[in-house]
């Protein structure tokens, strides 16, 4: 590692460093407590003890029940588990409904489920990036087994209006599936009243460290395993427990989850600074997705005749760290799948994401560093 | 934690402690360098270069190209995506192949793909605890995908002669995949040696982290995923990579296969002296399996007229950890399905595994609480 290295980190998005807190309580379970949390002795005990912790954590971040907490490796593992898992436990179905913005682990999977037979309804999006609740019902049919929805866009930051969606797509007696991989520890996320069946989280978006993440499973909602084995995680996710990552992930969430009033206020007014100034200064840039309703630390950008690499690499010759959508997919030559479905004009993407380190005398050098780089 | 607590770790085949240096090298991509390894960015290019490095660790270890790695989130998940994986990419065959004393992570993936539909034989073991290589390939049919005979038994520690069965194996043209979880880090695995298509480990088995694994797919074996999602992982694995992770499974490889002549050496004859005390001393002992072609550090006894919850709770009275069988079963009613297979005599069943900070003092601690228990 480099020091002293100027570094500004606006792709917050994309991953989080661990908080200090977090790899502190972590620290003992990697050497001194480092039994499996199966093992029927004391050292054991007390890694299930950490295990069982860290899940209640997660379930008070979340307004769940610990017994509703199902641990995986992070949100892509909990995304395919959902639509695998759901799908498979009802074998007399044979539809999902989901949309077109949605991160890959999500549309991916479905691709692999219409290779199997099911057939998949993307519904679109409005331009300002909000999925319309009534279209998502209409397309729900009597042979739909999960709908799943975001409920905030990794690229743009557009919150989707779960709890309304979940209501008509319970009226129907479907399950309903929310993939709030960005939304935990970003905006409340109160699982009791979205109404959802099944939510999906990753530790690493919150201060958590990667490679963890859950899946909330209601109590009664049917699904079978992703990773058949051992009886860890009620018998429905097998593999030795990752005691470090997952007692991370509980003080991750419970910090957030604490934070949240103060962190919200702080990323959306250095967001909201970032906006404006680039803005007043370059005409050339237009705001992609609704200013409302929107995650507090994104903003998403398209600037006319200019080049997404190009404005990458200059920023990080800059030292500003940033990209053009998800990371996922990141070196793809193709435009984002999101922009696509807004209709975004066509020119440079840039995400800016955002967190509470920030400051502003980095965020005014991200803008005169823009304005050099667009205007030079 | 307690401090001064005394603990004796006879549970090495469960779990191992982080090794110092292995935290040391994941240390900085937690905090410091914490950057997603997609980000195009100098700090994203770090973390890429850290898995690449940590890639090539695993594949020296390993005799592997560095393109014939996937990491995944521990031995579960790659047993599992090697088994539905090609199971997939293979639709066309109906049939697979395993052993009856498998890991769980085998045998109930067979079980769900037996409810897809597939068939699955599952050949015997001899009493000594070995495969026969011809009874194996007497159950492969035109039909079958996929031979899976796991390298070394979690609770026996006997070595299977995979060479052989993978010869036999690929002389019908289908392929082989073996569950090399408890071999890695403990005895040499040569893949191109062993001639296997697919070959799965875990890292906390052998001093890394809790969390990360890994599947080896020999260059030009077809296989789906088994998360879907982004682009990590040459495509075939989604999800943010787990740099910390990842660092920490390659140091440990390359750490553990440079020691391994002295800690095989170590163990084993730690082992030996176990063994032979508590034969010596309790006429109730058989020790299960072939003490030929066996992990180094592997005990597995049944005594006869006792109980094995008792004794495990009298062992953690005493300060030492061990279990019954895999540590994955644990809390389970029934007796262990290797036990079964094998024809073990009906007694408490103890597995003692040792690791290379045993000492000969905790040996002759085990083996006097043992006779203590015993014949108390």
């Amino acid at each position: 590692m480099e020091k002293g290295e100027i570094m500004v980190n606006l792709d917050h998005a994309a991953t989080t460093p661990v908080r200090p807190e977090v790899l502190e309580a972590m620290m003992p379970f990697f050497t001194n407590c480092a039994a499996n949390a199966s093992g029927l002795y004391a050292e054991g005990r007390r890694a299930r003890q950490a295990v069982d912790h860290a899940r209640m954590q997660l379930a008070d971040a979340l307004h769940v029940r610990a017994q509703e907490v199902y641990f995986t490796s992070g949100g892509s593992e909990a995304d395919n588990w959902a639509l695998f898992g759901v799908t498979r436990a009802l074998p007399e179905k044979k539809h999902i409904v989901t949309t077109q913005i949605e991160h890959h682990a999500v549309l991916h999977a479905c691709e692999a489920l219409k290779q199997m037979g099911w057939d998949v309804s993307l519904v679109g999006v409005r331009p300002d990036g909000f999925v319309d609740p009534e279209e998502i019902e209409r397309a729900i049919r009597p042979d739909t087994a999960l709908v799943s929805v975001m409920m905030a866009n990794n690229e743009i930051g557009t919150i989707q209006p779960i709890r309304e969606i979940a209501e008509r797509v319970h009226a129907h007696g479907v399950l309903m599936h929310t993939d709030a991989v960005q939304a935990v520890g970003h905006i409340p996320v109160h699982v009791e009243e979205l109404g959802v069946d099944l939510l999906s989280l990753s530790g690493h978006k919150f201060g958590g460290p990667k490679g963890t993440g859950a899946l909330i499973v209601k109590n009664g909602v049917r699904l079978t395993n992703l990773i058949y084995g051992g009886a860890q995680e009620r018998g429905l996710r097998a593999g030795t427990e990752n005691t470090p990552g997952i007692v991370g992930i509980g003080k991750a969430a419970e910090l957030a989850v604490q934070e949240l009033p103060i962190s919200q206020k702080k990323t959306a007014a250095l967001r909201d600074r970032l906006m404006n100034g680039i803005l007043s200064s370059l005409p050339s840039a237009r705001v992609n997705g609704s200013l409302e309703n929107r995650l507090p630390g994104n903003l998403h950008l398209t600037f006319d005749n200019a080049d997404t690499s190009l404005l990458l690499m200059r920023l990080d010759m800059e030292g500003i760290a940033a990209s053009a959508g998800s990371a996922c997919a990141s070196g793809a030559v193709e435009r984002s799948h999101v922009m696509t479905a807004i209709g975004a004009p066509q020119g440079a993407d840039l995400r800016l994401t955002i967190g509470v380190e920030n400051t502003e005398e980095e965020i005014s050098q991200t803008i005169s560093a823009l304005v050099r780089i667009l205007k030079g």
